[in-house]
């Protein structure tokens, strides 16, 4: 035992994991919460626990959610218009903080990979055909990271959707060679959105 | 609800409140929680709700402890030499990583401030000369910041114990002017504790 007893370390090398800390910033994290066991560390664990509990993917779009199915797939304003492809959860946030997006999402939870085995059944790409004949779509907005992949994936589904009568476009002008959703700025993503072109 | 749920965004907002974290670092930690939760999540909130539970201030020395007295009150190999009085529990870990200390401490939670109306009594300075009689203690090493408050602390203290038959002594060389104890590198501190002085 090194500085603190057992379980406090054990909560120092959990805290450790979190992206963007360290062993010396998760002791400093500790120290934090020890200082404030009643005001942050006890409705931390607890708010913690309760989600890691109930969330859920939504069978609908791959959201995540703790109702049953998530907030964006409830809202019968956001039916029947786009709907917007997205890689993970992350990109999905980094969209809605845009702002400027009304249709509905499908989070395929990753990207085509040969090495990787994952095929467009791992993606739940079938599903998303699905979703377009049954949900009255009219455009599906390929927002997919600007990486090789990424753009491999886009192909993909732009194909798999040719003959399906619905447009199919991607956001353009904005988002940087390389860049993922998650780093850019709200505004350039609403400008990419505004600016998406026929794919 | 802009990018979340209601709940994830409540999880969010006390990740948010952690030293070093803001709302996107506590966002991207939240999002790497959600892809980890029986991994990570659920594990990190049980510990956090368990330890926030469970922790409380060692009776004897203010250390942070989840048993009756601290690791360090409860090895009798520490007993019966030197105290070591520090300001808080973040130096009392500094201390230990220094690896160099075999006595044991005394966490006065703080330093005397007239403006905060922080008095003796709040530090525990008379429990700290109750132990010093009481535990056959040979000296007091005061290891206070370097910062005028701590070093008033560090005086008052020193007066106090004067004709006790104590040795008082404080950190010196290594630590740098206005430093604080948690931020020097381990071995800075087993220098400084080394080439102590008589205060
Ligand atoms: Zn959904
Ligand atoms: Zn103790």
């Amino acid at each position: 035992m090194s500085d603190a007893e057992g379980d406090i370390e054990a909560l120092i090398r959990l805290m450790a994991r979190l992206p963007g800390f360290g062993p010396r910033s998760a002791r400093r994290a500790v120290l934090h919460l020890l200082r404030k066991r009643d005001g942050l560390m006890a409705p931390l664990g607890e708010m913690m626990s309760h989600v890691a509990e109930t969330v859920h993917d939504c069978p609908v779009c791959g959201n995540v959610t703790l109702a049953e199915t998530c907030a964006i797939c409830a809202d019968p304003a956001r039916a029947g218009r786009e709907i917007c492809v997205v890689e993970d959860v992350a990109a999905l946030w980094a969209m809605e903080r845009g702002g400027s997006f009304g249709g509905r999402y499908h989070v395929l939870g990753g990207v085509l990979s040969a090495l990787d085995a994952i095929g467009p059944e791992e993606l739940g790409i079938p599903k998303l055909l699905e979703r377009v004949r049954g949900e009255g779509v009219s455009e599906v907005i390929l927002a997919l990271n600007a990486t090789v992949d990424g753009q491999t994936t886009a192909h993909y589904i732009a194909e798999a959707l040719d003959g399906s009568g619905v447009r199919v476009t991607s956001l353009a002008q904005g988002v940087p060679i390389g860049g993922e959703l998650d780093y850019l700025d709200d505004g350039t993503i609403s400008a990419a959105l505004r600016a998406r072109r026929a794919f």
